[in-house]
């Protein structure tokens, strides 16, 4: 059971998933990983979850001299710079401790569970930094990354722009040569980004921009579509110390997320923004999405964790609210809700949820680490969409159903649950749509490239044979391998179909695929619990809670893939082919 | 399709479902009605629309005079009543207008869909008026139902404690006899009432408080469970002007539905606040409960206009905003996203749960009427649960999708989609939860008393018998007809079980149970479009749209049904029998 004092994550859990399930000892030395992992628990809860409320509903503010946020947001993020935590997976000879990215994940979803728009600036710098010092010059490296990696500095990714989201062929922020420096090729950027997290802000040394833009032809066009697209560093603060050309717009006044600064940046309002290209001119898209794993996995475990601390506040409070009496019994004392059998059938549920969805971004970070192995590879990027949109929706589940446990309580401001649903409704829209998702699952790593299919069917029937083997799990693994068969005789039909028609329902396709793939981490996590030794009392609740959970999955989840595939079996164009005046 | 014009719901469509489906001009004058619905959608678009995001930016504040709550809610109001909205449902003798509660719930969508805060005080005063008016004493009916029918006072329900949210038997409100007067029993009122909608307010020349209370007993202590539960009128302001002694201790601060003030109410902090008593005493819970169809279909009502304008607004902006281009197709003007498949699926899931959802709170509101008919009455006992929960389910699932069709923006407070959303997650919960509800479907409703059954079968199954005869909607109805029977199996399997796990998935069966009916109900609205005369293009679009609604939801939705009862079926007590150590 998650202890009284596991406020954002069930450490029992987390070491289950790292250890008994994904081994890491076997590439880190344990002590340093859990020591990592008390820390990151402590720091969380110390400095992270100290201002959830307050950064609610304390916005950042917007006046002449920039942005300004809450000073706590500030504090809490010196305290993680101080433990190193910017630093954690960066390589040594770049001021790292070389952690596994399984290690990093683990640490960082404690701190997006306290405070996920605190936690939203380091995770951006780290992923900034990364991409620097992945294909950034070594002066470049020296000059943008390490201040980063230190935390001394802060990072953005500027993609998106007004017109262009989604869809970002639309870009049209212009970068206009400018000569060369011992930083690189030099450019001056102009246009507008928009949805910039952490596009300003009063409390780190410097921003480091990555912006997307396109270098104008001869013409003095831009390229059409993505080809064109080319990556530059333009930090808040240049070189020599004077302001560089970016200006704050606008605040963009969100629902939830609040104290990540999200705004509108104006580059090169004046002479430009001054921009050094990383690497090649055309190379931006890719290098976005050589990152493009990492970020998908750290909004799915942010949103795991939302969904996490939303159950272990609704299993509190189910212990602690008086209401109601067993069924059938008039008189007495009213007992905790959680003797009713639907709040247990609530809790389960979340339980299911919010496990489940962590340990599948964990997996997922664990085969980043695998990067050498090229199968590792080909299933990470199969299961990225998964690990970006099934937490993101599941999470989110988990999050409204305590609300729905806490009742009328659980809609006031009063509590954190309603917070925590309003933070997490933003995961399935950035970093790619769930639809975005759908697409790229069906489209780029199915039907274009199928070949990750069998390496995840094989993952499937190893878990399905190791479970018939254990008695207490009999009867469950064939009904996950019918499920994939489901899949598979789906894929079938739609490779026969006209291209232009098969995506009409490729997101009930990623919902059937995720619940599928989930069934497979459920039962991964009950094969490894049914294996503990449960001597010990708290051990033996713990195993039969996964594997109840489990249990729990597979009656109540995975029936629903036959009903998504339904509808794209039937190859059902009734939305897609109908007239905008029918609607 | 729904016209630009429509702001709130489409005219066309609440004149389909008032006229070519409900017949109302059978009972009604039918220029009446449409006279009372056009009134109504402009008022609510000029007067509530209006304040909807300044209602919910500016919330009521508490200090020594009380709560202030926005004026323009008052102005609004006021409106409401000089257009005789208040009186619209009761009879003339009490200076009503005698217009049938269907014709009552059309105007009253309007409202909601434009505001539900601002549209909460009308709600909650009409449901006091008629319950004072059913119960009780002509001198009781004069003083405080009449000014309420005028629109002069508002009411509340007074039902809630801090202790006692969904179980009523945990009521402490003491009721002590202090006489008697011309207005009937009097008594003092001792407690705390807590969430009640309207607590105070200071735009009313009055508030009556209906409360739920207990008299004690000769050993002065209050009687256990609900059976002792008796009713009293407590105005704020007492018929000789003096304040009563009521007062506000404190306001919850909610996600949303902010424009609604909702207070802590103590009665009797001094000498005990004044009531009447309201028929006989322990006839409490009995007349609330016949108010309860009336206040749960006004709560589904309300889910469904939120979810509805949710749609109107997503549907026009996926008309407007430039994103991407067709599958396959890279160069070129990025077109609207309505032409992209999955933002048209999620518009015609939204289409079917907002009109289906209206679309059966308008025919229980028919059920309403017809209350001299066994029949109905029995229909709408058993279609009430369902009328609160589904369209509070996915009403909220339409304002969801409404925010995923606006990507970011719509995350965004600069637009209404993200207000709709956290507005409608009170739904689920007031008025008996979910979980509450589903145990009265399949307890009070079916398992106690299933007679109603049959009549609904008998429904079913003329509506397929219609359905099957029309060319166009051939093979929908034996999948509606399987499911039902797929329900009356799984009956069967429950009604064998010992009663104390016959409700372990009362709520998964609530699901089941509700996507059945609203096949049903969008099978009525097939057969009903299809006989339109389709002449005319913009009827023929109109038809056509109710059409593929339905097959939508034959394709996507019903086939959930089975998913739903795998796990009622398998009288899975995974969640029920975990020991809470496991969680």
């Amino acid at each position: 059971m998650a202890e009284a004092t596991d406020k954002l994550l069930s450490r029992r859990d987390v070491q289950f998933c790292l250890h008994d399930w994904l081994n890491i000892g076997e590439t880190t030395d344990a002590e340093t990983v859990d020591a990592i992992i008390d820390l990151s628990a402590r720091l969380a809860e110390e400095h992270f979850l100290s201002h959830y409320k307050a950064s609610d509903t304390h916005e950042p503010s917007l006046d002449a001299d920039g942005v300004h946020i809450l000073p706590q947001i500030g504090e809490a993020l010196g305290h993680y710079a101080d433990a190193g935590l910017f630093a954690a997976g960066f390589a040594e000879e770049l001021g790292g401790f070389d952690l596994p990215f399984l290690a990093c994940a683990a640490s960082f979803a404690h701190f997006a569970a306290a405070n996920v728009a605190t936690a939203a600036y380091p995770m951006l710098t780290a992923a900034n930094a990364r991409l620097i010092a992945a294909f950034g010059s070594p002066a470049q490296v020296e000059a943008f990354a390490r201040p980063q990696i230190a935390g001394e500095w802060f990072g953005t990714m500027c993609l998106s722009e007004p017109q262009a989201g989604s869809s970002l062929a639309e870009i049209r922020t212009r970068a206009q040569p400018d000569g060369e420096d011992e930083l690189g090729q030099r450019y001056r950027l102009q246009g507008n980004k928009m949805w910039i997290s952490g596009g300003d802000q009063d409390v780190s040394g410097n921003i480091v921009h990555l912006v997307l833009a396109k270098v104008p032809g001869i013409d003095g066009k831009l390229p059409d579509g993505t080809a064109g697209l080319s990556l530059f560093i333009a930090p808040k603060i240049l070189p020599d110390g004077a302001r560089n050309d970016v200006s704050v717009a606008g605040l963009n006044h969100k629902m939830g997320y609040r104290g990540t600064a999200n705004c509108l940046l104006n580059f090169g309002e004046n002479n430009g923004a001054i921009g050094w290209l990383v690497g090649q001119p055309g190379e931006g898209l890719r290098q976005m999405f050589m990152m493009m794993n990492e970020a998908r996995i750290s909004v799915g475990l942010g949103a795991a964790a939302l969904g996490y601390r939303s159950y272990l506040l609704s299993l509190q409070y189910a212990q602690e609210r008086l209401q109601g009496r067993p069924m059938g019994v008039r008189d007495g004392e009213p007992v905790a809700i959680i003797h009713h059998p639907d709040v247990r059938r609530m809790l389960l549920s979340q339980k299911a949820y919010a496990e489940g969805s962590l340990a599948l971004c964990l997996y997922c970070a664990k085969l980043v680490d695998a990067h050498g192995d090229p199968d590792s590879t080909a299933l990470l990027d199969l299961l990225t969409p998964i690990a970006k949109t099934w937490p993101s929706e599941y999470g989110l589940a988990a999050n409204d159903i305590a609300i729905q446990i806490h009742g009328g309580y659980g809609y006031t401001r009063e509590f954190h649950v309603e917070q925590l649903w309003r933070d997490n409704r933003l995961n399935p829209i950035h970093e790619g749509t769930t639809g975005i998702q759908a697409m790229d699952l069906l489209g780029r790593k199915i039907l274009r490239d199928g070949s990750a299919l069998p390496l995840l069917k094989a993952k499937l029937e190893a878990a399905a044979k190791r479970a018939e083997s254990i008695e207490e799990l009999r009867g469950l693994a064939p009904s996950m391998l019918q499920a994939w068969s489901a899949i598979e005789a789906c894929l079938q039909q739609l490779s026969d179909r006209p291209a232009e028609r098969a995506f009409d329902n490729a997101t009930p396709f990623l919902w059937a695929f995720g619940h599928v793939v989930l069934g497979w981490i459920w039962l991964e996590q009950a094969v490894t619990a049914a294996r503990l030794d449960r001597s010990a009392e708290t051990q033996a609740h713990f195993a039969e809670g996964k594997i109840r959970a489990c249990r729990h999955f597979f009656d109540s989840e995975l029936p629903k893939v036959a009903a998504w595939l339904c509808a794209v079996e039937a190859g059902s164009d009734t939305a897609a082919t109908a007239p905008i005046e029918t609607f």
